[in-house]
């Protein structure tokens, strides 16, 4: 694990004394279904409304069989305008993108559009709380990263194509991934709105 | 159900004089295009980030063509689990429902399913603002009405099939209709928001 400089850098949600593999690879569901498993936990117990989005399909034939129902048979896939979810945390609206990647040292930039940086700008402009989660799977650690420090670093750095994970370290809430529910992102977001001061992690 | 003190009633966003006929109907389009056209109005004005959600569809089959985009050749509607319009204000998450109907002196509750209700409820015990855009066709007549208000309604009459006019003037908060952009829905966002006292209106 990286060494962080004294007095700075790394703030876990919780303070996770040895990075763990994560239950859900082990369970082999991707990151995408054990954020879904989240909301629906967040969602049951009362705690969030936080749902993903439908994709978003262009619709060029439909068949309405008789007594049957209608039946798509020329569809194609269009590109999101926004971000895959949304929803509402005791009052605040909530915006957010989920990606994960292979690499242990980097987070490759392609994985954002140009239109999801635009959105997740006009979300902060409203005052919303926009952020990324990104998840490293080999490392099996997942990282909140505010849209706040995401989008200057983009803006910033259009010709590098990754960001380096020291600087999620820095910048991000690393999210503990080993327990029920497997992404508790929410705790990275009552400290976010709760202000409270970034430290340095115990397990350094 | 509350009963308002004599002298509240009716709280129009704006005092609309007389009804005038809807500049959109004129146009042919219809409601859910106008409220598109106001959320892209609004958007790019900054005044707030509000999408429609994507149709959610069940994708059961798909073709890769060679050097050619994927091809969905059978998908089928599914029902939306949440309501169709989500987004931000000024730090509020906003969750709306749009409906039209030909009636004159009421409107259908079939417009509404159990789901979209309990997700209202839901987003209500979340502090979120939710509510339902009702827009008469053959008025020419546009209300926001709270979920605050329908869902009590919703659920004490269960047996009856519509709700009268007179309870959404008496309750909702009537949206002018004849400017651009065409559905205002913010204006009494910003009353409600702004705790405004009711009052009544001088068309009346």
């Amino acid at each position: 694990m990286v060494n962080y400089p004294v007095g700075v850098a790394m703030r876990p949600c919780k303070v996770v004394k040895s990075p763990t593999k994560s239950t859900f690879g082990k369970r082999g569901m991707n990151f995408e279904a054990e954020i879904n498993a989240t909301n629906t936990y967040y969602l049951a117990h009362g705690m969030a409304v936080i749902h993903k989005k439908p994709t978003p399909i262009q619709i060029v034939k439909v068949d309405y069989p008789k007594r049957s129902r209608a039946k798509i048979t020329e569809a194609y896939f269009r590109q999101a305008s926004t971000t895959d979810y949304s929803g509402v945390y005791q009052g605040h609206y909530l915006d957010f993108e989920a990606k994960e990647t292979q690499n242990k040292t980097s987070f490759p930039l392609k994985n954002f559009h140009d239109h999801q940086i635009e959105h997740m700008a006009k979300v902060l402009s409203q005052n919303g709380l926009a952020f990324v989660l990104l998840h490293f799977t080999t490392l099996s650690r997942t990282f909140l990263l505010k849209a706040a420090d995401l989008i200057p670093f983009y803006q910033k750095n259009a010709g590098q194509k990754s960001i380096s994970l020291a600087f999620i370290e820095k910048y991000g809430y690393e999210v503990p991934t080993n327990k029920i529910p497997s992404i508790p992102y929410l705790e990275c977001i009552q400290k976010i709105l709760g202000g409270e001061p970034h430290f340095t992690t115990t397990s350094n």
